[in-house]
């Protein structure tokens, strides 16, 4: 498949450009100021796939950001590969810590760096180029629809009721999905299970104004130390979890499928290096790998109150916020979940204080099969290119819409990741691998050819 | 004394206006962004004693904010009084809260409205015009000298070292001070303790760099988790302090004591309904006023790390923070409790984080006796105005700079507050009865006459 290589070899400079344009486009959907940057990122990716030869691409609205539909159908009898992509990316704070800026994108050390890079902007226009590249050699061997998102970021809620209504436009036999990371640069690998997400905030009210902590210190809850005291209370001295009922559902994992993982390459004294710490820190009994695979978790992914400016301030402030996440594993309900921690959290206040706990975005684990047409031919696109098996794997991460296409569209995911774990998603300095960028492009059309083989048979 | 009454009536406009012009000056001492500030707010207090009729006044340089010394020697044999205050106020964060704006002052419902309406500039103006009575009625009766400070909400470390060196130019027999509360506005009261104050900063760090909660989640340390887990540790279920120590050196209070200090009015509905909690919060087996009074705290002043914007993003941050200050009390030495918490915190944290724990400002605990020549003044003075006898209490608060004045220049202070609980200190909204900044400045011409006499007997 020569044609693949050249092809890619004529255009690599172009691609990169056109990588840049998307990234450039500052699509942070968390954050409102960002609406119109939505539509934007949206309206480049119709462009992107119109120039690339779709039949039709468009952008179409929802109750939050619009969604970019488009298609090439060459052969209704054909089978059809759904490609799901998002154009939104994360927040950028803290972003002193940037050594280039987030949204000029720059190449460093055969790394393209910015905010999206990778998460998807990088991920997604593999897809977008590898179509590009079939459609001009004339080799697209099957149908292909595209639906990428904006809200992925946030919990994809307007999606799922978007794929309700247009469960008809969006059938096919695979969805494929470059959202998930390898586990080294040289060690191709699938994703075989995602975890779950119950993201919480809480925010917890003593005395309805600031106090000066030396007239009241002492005489009235101090809302920091509550909440504080009420987040050191989620995990036990061994890390376990105490939220009740938060490990009744959770899928026990056989000794048989923790001994493969065990085999999956992993070094702890680099992994201890790459993050400057002394010492891992996880649930008694796991190994790293089954800490961030298998087990679910609950995080502070933020915490704030009182005065947090230079020097001091000897304040008791009103009110202290937190935003806590779980990652859940298979069979764990994010709505349950959800419930659990909101009445443990009101359990433990005390009547000194008042605690709101809001659920923000959620979604179900999944764990994806090996023996389906869209894993093999995966696998078998990534033999070509790679020359080795791809390793498949439990991710910590979650894309909690992937449950929900199997349940509104009856549609298995391939979960086909090319970032690495150094990409620094959602952090300062996101980057992506150029040379990853382009191998990608080099798998795609490979799994649409095995995917349309391995279809038929 | 119609004479007080008359020349207060005929100027109080004024007196307001000029108190208005220092409140409209942006001294806020801890942030470096003030610093011009601070020599305008120096400049606008010599420019004030030398108007009311001082003999010299100036702004003395320190290698922090300058201190204004001003003084009238109209005999060297009587007795000379040494007034005490500061012109530097707290940080007007959050600012949102603010009804009218911090530094633009106005008069609402009676009250003066700004950042430090009381603390101090409210307070502390009320010497500067009743030396101007005194001195424009001719009714000063004994010398009397000036330090104000721009130090004393980031812990007036260069006030002391001024003081040891300019020991002779402040030698005196009494110092007054106007920087804390009355019981109530018909409740005369002199501050007869004070508590001390160590205050600390914590920094955790766990990764080298914020991380994706998802892909590391589980496995490695979480430094809000952490931080939380340690500030919860500090208190145990009966809000008794764990620190290894704390207790050691707390002045018990006699049981006799501790009867009288239950005789201060207090009303404990009130005092919920005014702060909006449904249960007030502290150490076991002690009233909120002992609370307050006479046992020391823990409380966190602030607290921030990882994501704090609008939304949701999974991160497992690389940092956390805290500001955490201990109000202390007589015996305790604000050093050796900061050692105990740096020693505390280091002992407890994980070994897959770093600590690091940095004392900010610190002062002792201070006792007045009420058996002093100022003491009876004060309570004399406060008679006539208000027609009733103060009741000495011991305050919450901490000026640490008060025992500070005992150890180096060995003399005693007098505190004669003039603010009110709900005067908003260190909050938004701040403000300062306008009727009680008048009776101030009838209050201090009639200390120092009586001071005068009772030095004499």
């Amino acid at each position: 498949m020569d044609y693949i290589k050249k092809y890619v070899e004529e255009n690599k400079e172009r691609f990169l450009e056109e990588l840049f344009g998307l990234i450039r486009i500052p699509s942070i959907s968390s954050l409102s100021q960002n609406k119109p940057d939505m539509v934007k990122a949206a309206e480049y990716w119709v462009k992107t796939l119109l120039d690339a030869g779709a039949d039709k691409a468009k952008v179409m609205p929802t109750e939050g950001n619009p969604i970019v539909y488009g298609e090439k159908i060459i052969d209704p009898k054909l089978p059809t590969v759904l490609v799901y992509g998002h154009y939104d990316v994360m927040p950028i704070d803290p972003i002193e810590l940037w050594k280039s800026s987030p949204f000029e994108p720059e190449i460093r050390d055969g790394k393209i760096w910015g905010r999206g890079a990778n998460d998807d902007k990088g991920q997604s226009f593999i897809h977008a180029k590898a179509f590009e590249l079939m459609v001009k050699t004339n080799t697209l061997p099957c149908n292909v629809k595209f639906m990428i998102e904006g809200e992925e970021e946030i919990g994809s809620s307007n999606l799922t009721k978007w794929c309700s209504v247009h469960k008809d436009m969006l059938k096919a036999d695979v969805i494929l999905v470059s959202d998930t990371s390898m586990l080294g640069i040289d060690v191709p690998s699938i994703t075989t299970g995602l975890r779950g997400l119950a993201y919480m905030e809480v925010e917890v009210t003593g005395p309805n104004q600031d106090l000066h902590s030396g007239l009241f210190g002492g005489a009235v809850a101090n809302p920091i130390n509550v909440l504080a005291k009420m987040i050191g209370s989620i995990h036990d001295e061994n890390n376990h979890i105490t939220i009740p009922g938060f490990y009744d559902d959770v899928l026990v994992v056989s000794d048989a499928e923790r001994a493969d993982m065990a085999k999956a390459p992993f070094d702890l004294e680099q992994y201890k290096k790459a993050l400057d710490i002394n010492e891992i820190h996880g649930e008694k009994g796991y190994s790293t790998i089954e800490r961030t695979g298998i087990r679910p978790t609950c995080d502070v992914n933020g915490i704030w109150g009182g005065y947090t400016a230079e020097g001091s301030k000897t304040v008791l402030p009103s009110k202290a916020f937190a935003k806590i996440s779980m990652r859940l594993v298979p069979n764990q309900d994010h709505k349950k979940i959800a419930k659990l921690f909101q009445d443990y959290f009101q359990s433990i206040a005390p009547k000194s204080v008042k605690v709101k706990v809001v659920a923000h975005h959620g979604g179900q684990a999944y764990v994806a099969p090996t023996d389906t047409a869209g894993y093999k031919a995966a696998s078998q696109a990534l033999v070509d290119v790679f020359g080795k098996k791809p390793i498949p794997f439990h991710s910590g991460g979650s894309i909690p819409i992937i449950s929900t296409f199997e349940n509104t569209l009856g549609i298995k995911s391939i979960l086909l990741g090319f970032g690495l774990e150094s990409d620094a998603i959602h952090s300062p300095n996101e980057n992506f691998t150029v040379e990853i960028f382009y191998k990608g492009i080099e798998v795609v059309p490979r799994f649409f050819k095995h995917f349309t083989e391995y279809s038929k048979k």
